[in-house]
Order: structure tokens, then sequence, then C-alpha cells
């Protein structure tokens, strides 16, 4: 077991109709002047930004709008933290999924300092402060909601890099199961496989202990579970609530506090998958997982395998170790397959083009040499090829 | 799933090493009047009170110390009180187990308030501010470091009452696993007893999610299997690391989010066996949980035991229900016996003669009539008898 150093201060509201109950509640702690961040028009449609501006019609209400997947440092962080400056914000609203948020983080902190917006979302600058930051999170994926980072895109550069600190873990975070009820299909599905890969880049790792393994298998369990039923009945609570719980969890850490870090391998091969062609993160993550798990299997790595064989697909330990590793890595595969997700590159229209510069991007910037089990440059092009 | 609202700030630095390494940094961002709070001999015997006062030896320090097990209203959290007011205490550092830091809660609530101290302490006045609060946990058991809430026993009223207010969550706790390589035996049982305790207090209740049960199931395995590496190696660090986060996590609700409240009746009945007796808390926790389930098992409460059976105990899903159930409550006293705790009150003093007093008490007090298997007086007395 590692030692760790472990904080996540933010309230966590969660459950149907919260928003309406606490929202006001919430936002009187902080001072009049509010940025209201969000995307295209899901929540002026689900009804929720008209709610949101009644419950809130006595503050002074700003609005950065079009935040986009994958969110841009230009023009959304720079927008945003343009109107604090100006508006002199006291508080950051953000009504949205993951990309909202995330966007959201960088603004925050970018906006109390003095230094270029691009040297603190790219960490060159320390976070010293941030403005404070509620959310109303409306995506099950991406656990930014209890966490304290995000990744911004900047297109011209093909970047798309992680930001950290933490003075952006949101004061609080409003999660309403029942605003995902109404998500398009392929969304909800994204969401499914971002938050199984969260897991399981902490899952994959040299040092790990015995409670976290089964808190882990629980969780993905419930996510391949409950994603079935919502398939069928999208607004079964008991199911989108258990997802979305799941999800939150995600990215602070606590599902693998004692655990050794693995790298985050497949998150680092798919942000150059999204940054160059910016296609959906959870299913380039969907695509990665299999070919990143047959690429790294070995006799040094075959526990994790049989313990995530076992220990989630149920697959039996009377069986050699190694085809319990081959039959885990078939039954995710399987599993993604199953409930529709694009499994190879070419369907969500990624060719050979540009691989081997992807593969080149990747090595030079992700520190993969370094992870658990660590990849060279031609290891990530091989990678890349077994997903085309 | 029902509703939460959920929020744990306290920073947590675990592993070993870890006060050499933080204790400086962490106590130089309060002021320089400390309060070291501490038991018996112990931190002093084992080196840590001699290590503290050298780390910390431009700070002015006063102590309290002969806090004891079961920690007293009078004289501890008044005599705390009184130093706090009379020497304007910046932030109080609890070194030693769950009692000295439970006593410290109450201390630092109090001393802030213009209320009489024992009326904080029973939360008939609410607890506005408190003072900062660091520990060093020297004992895996009750997870004070990481909850908001402590237990306080007034001798006079046979009282044993809880404390909360979310203004004494530690700041920061410290965990050192090697700190309790030197522990008594009877002592490191006894923690482990708790720690299952709280665990099973939040899993036998009416609503429940997937992964909170595997998060549980996989808690309690950790213990039973860990607790025997250590009963034959006190000092196996793996083991020990793993013991004491499973009990960091006991009783701040992470284990339970989503889950509806059972009740905590095992820790009513214990409560007053202590408070009448003085007993050892995880010792009457351990006698007072099989005489529990038993009484409680039901037609209605039937799946929590198959559950647990089958989840804790890998006891078939093909054998009845019923049977599964009754296995589950001979596994779990067969665990206790067999690591060498007492299970029944006789072994711990207690005989016949208070039953009914003790009954009509909790009866009174804890509201177990309410609890997701409702409790009558006579149910209570019937419990504490087959506890004999």
């Amino acid at each position: 077991m590692v030692n760790f150093d472990y904080q996540t201060p933010t309230r966590l509201i969660f459950g149907r109709g919260v928003v309406a109950e606490k929202l006001q509640e919430v936002m009187g702690q902080y001072g009049n002047r509010v940025l209201m961040t969000y995307g295209g028009g899901s929540i002026k449609r689900s009804g929720l930004y008209a709610q949101v501006k009644e419950l809130l019609k006595d503050k002074e209400i700003h609005e950065l709008s079009g935040i986009q997947p994958n969110p841009k440092f230009n023009p959304s962080v720079l927008d945003g933290v343009r109107i604090c400056r100006e508006k002199q914000i006291d508080v950051i609203l953000a009504v949205g999924g993951g990309s909202v948020l995330d966007c959201t983080k960088a603004i925050a902190g970018a906006a109390l300092s003095d230094a270029d917006p691009w040297d603190v979302v790219t960490m060159k600058v320390p976070t010293l402060k941030a403005i404070p930051i509620v959310d109303i999170i409306t995506l099950a994926a991406t656990g930014s909601e209890y966490d304290s980072g995000g990744v911004i895109s900047r297109t011209e550069t093909n970047d798309k890099l992680p930001y950290f600190s933490k003075h952006v873990f949101p004061a609080v975070s409003f999660i309403d199961p029942t605003y995902t009820f109404t998500l398009p299909l392929k969304q909800t599905l994204a969401g499914i496989a971002d938050c199984i890969n969260h897991i399981m880049e902490q899952y994959f790792c040299g040092e790990h202990i015995m409670m976290n393994d089964a808190f882990m298998e629980g969780a993905i369990k419930s996510l391949m579970k409950n994603v079935r039923i919502v398939m069928q009945e999208p607004d079964n609570y008991e199911a989108r609530a258990e997802i979305f719980y799941a999800t939150t969890l995600g990215c602070n850490g606590i599902y693998s506090l004692g655990n050794s870090p693995g790298g985050w391998p497949m998150h680092a091969i798919e942000h150059a998958l999204s940054a160059y062609y910016d296609i959906t993160h959870g299913e380039g993550l969907a695509i990665v997982t299999p070919r990143w798990m047959k690429h790294i299997l070995n006799v040094r790595t075959l526990e994790r395998f049989v313990a995530f064989g076992t220990g989630v697909f149920g697959i039996s330990r009377e069986l050699p170790e190694m085809e319990i590793a081959e039959q885990a890595i078939q039954a995710i595969h399987d599993f993604y397959k199953g409930i529709g997700m694009p499994m190879t590159l070419r369907e969500v229209g990624i060719d050979e083009s540009r691989i081997d510069e992807m593969a080149h991007h990747i090595a030079v910037n992700e520190g993969l040499d370094q992870a658990w089990a660590p990849l060279q440059e031609a290891d990530i092009a091989a990678i890349l090829r077994a997903c085309l």
C-alpha cells in the first residue's frame, strides 16, 4: 500500500429534486455577481435553464454559452476569463456536462491570476486561488463534479491537456439523475465507457489493496448491469442514480487510495485521438481499452487480468491464468459491442494516415514510458493500429 | 437510492513516516498556541510524544492528558474547555485513539460557545464554530479521524451520548499504520469488531445499491483476512495499513451514500452496556451482533442476510435462503470466537441484574422503534438476555 495525501472538500447534493430544494440556499453563501456557464441548447430545451434563472432571479447573472465537448481554450476559456475580470464575478455556476465544468475550472483558476491564461492552464504558472465554483452536472461521465481537474483542448496545436489545482474543486455539486433521462443514447453509452475506463486506469497498477479491488469491481458491475436497464427504460431512476454515483467517484481518487499510480495510459492515448479528430472521448476509450489490454498482457501484468476477469466477469478461477486474461479482454470488447459502441477507429472516421504522428505526439508528451506497463512510441503505434 | 447531502472536508495524510514528513507544515498553517490532547502513557512509551514535542518545539504547547476510553465529560471535556478559554488556544492536536479524538471534538465545539458545555455536547445548543482540530490517530477502530462526531460519557447519569457537528471534522488526520504494530492484541481485535460493526450498521437497511454492497463486503473481507495476518505478524505493514484504511472510512458515510438509514441499533444497544459497565466498545459490539441478527431475521429482512452471507462468507446461493441467513449469523459468531473475542456478557463481567434497566434506558433514549428493523423494549431485553 502506498502513502497518500487525500482531500476532496466538495459538497455533493445528490438526488431527485435537489436543485429546487437547495440551489438558493447554496448560492446565497456567495456574492451577487454570478457567471453561469453552459454548452449548447440542451439545458434550454429541458427547462433547467429557465428553472435556474427563476431560482436565482435576485442575482446579477452573466452568461457564457456555447462551451463545446472537448472544451476549447480559444474562445471559451478566454471569453470566460474576460467576463470574470470585467464583471468582478463572485461565483461561477456551471450547468451542463463534464466539458462545461472542465472549462469552468480553467476559467476560475485563470481569472484570478495575473499570468497569461495559457500558462495557468498548462500549469507553467501555479494556481494560487480561484473563483468559487458551484455546478449542476447533467451528464454521468467524467466525474469532474468531484475532482480538481479538467481537460482543455487547443485546436491550433492539437493539444488536449490536463489542468489540475486543489483550488478548483467545486464547492458544491448538484447531481440529479433525472436530468439524464432524456440524454441521447450515444451520450449515455459514452459516459459509461468513460467511467469504466477511469476505474480500469486505477485498477491496473502495481500495488493495490483488496477493498479497492472489491469497490472498483462492484462499480464496474453496477455500470454494466444498469446501462442495460436504462437502454430499455431511459427513465429508470434507480439505474440512472447508480450510474451517476459510480461516475461521480470516478476521478477524485477514492476508488484507489493506497494503490500505486498506473499512469492513465488509455486516457493518454485517447486524448490524442480526440485532439486530432474531435471524436467522443468515451467512444475513443472503448476502442482503445481491449487493444491496450492485449498489448500489455504478460507474466508481470497477468495477476491484474485474472483479478479483473474473475471479479468483474465471473470467469472461473479454475481456468489457466492466461486463458482467464484473454477471456477478460474478449469480455470487455463484447460488452461494448453488445451495447452498440463503435469498436474500431474506422467507425468513428479515423484512418491510418495520422497514426504515426499521433503515436509520436503521445510518446513525447505523455510519459507513458514511466507507466506501470511502460509504452514506447512503437508500442503506442501498435496499439493504435490494432484499433483500426 | 435515497437522496444525500455529503461532505467530508478532512485531509487524510496516510502512510509510513507521514508525521515526520508533514506535521510541521500542517501545524504551520495555524497560530502558535496549541492544546495537545492525549490519553495515558502509551504515546510516551512509544516515543510519539517526544517526536511531536520536538517537531513542534517552536509552538506554545499546553497539554490535556489522561483522557480515558469511553471519554468522560467530567473531567476531560470540562478541563479541555477551560484550558482552551484561558490560554486562547488556536488549534488542538489530538494524539491517540478514537476516544482522545472524540473528547477533543467536544472540547473544540464547546470552547467557542457561550453556552453550558453539556448543552453543546448534548446538542441542545447548536455548535456554530469550533477550534480547528488536527489529529495523529494511533488506533484503527472508530473512524473518528474522518467523521464529524464523537461519543461522550457522563458517569453520574449512565449517559453515553453522540455529539455531531460539521464544524468538528478534523482539518487534517495523520494516519501511520506503524503506530499499531505494538498495540495489545485486545485493542487490535476490538478495533476490528468496531469497524465491522460500523459497516454492518450501514449494510443492513432498506434501500441499498450494488456498488455499496460490494465496497462494504470487500472491506469486511479485508478486515477478516488481515486480522489473522496481524495476529501472527503484528508488524506486517500491508495488513496493518489495509485495516487502518477500512476503519478510517467507517463512520463518515462513504460506504453507504444513497443507502437508507438502518438506525445503528447494535451501537445503540452496546452504548448502554459500556455506559453501565465501562466495557470495551468493540467487545460489546461483537457480543451483540449475532444476537441482534438472529432476533431481527424474518422474511422482510431476509434479503440482506442472503447478500451478506454470500458476499462476505461465500455461502452458496444454491442453499435455501433462510439457511444462508442462519449460516451467516453462525459465521460471524465463529469468526469473532475464532480470533479470541469474548462472546458472552458474562465473560466481560455483566450478569442479568441490570438487563431490564438497560433495555428500558435504550428504548426510551435511542428511538429504535423507528429503526429499519424496529425494536421495542421487550425486543431489546430479549437481545441482551441472548447475549448473557
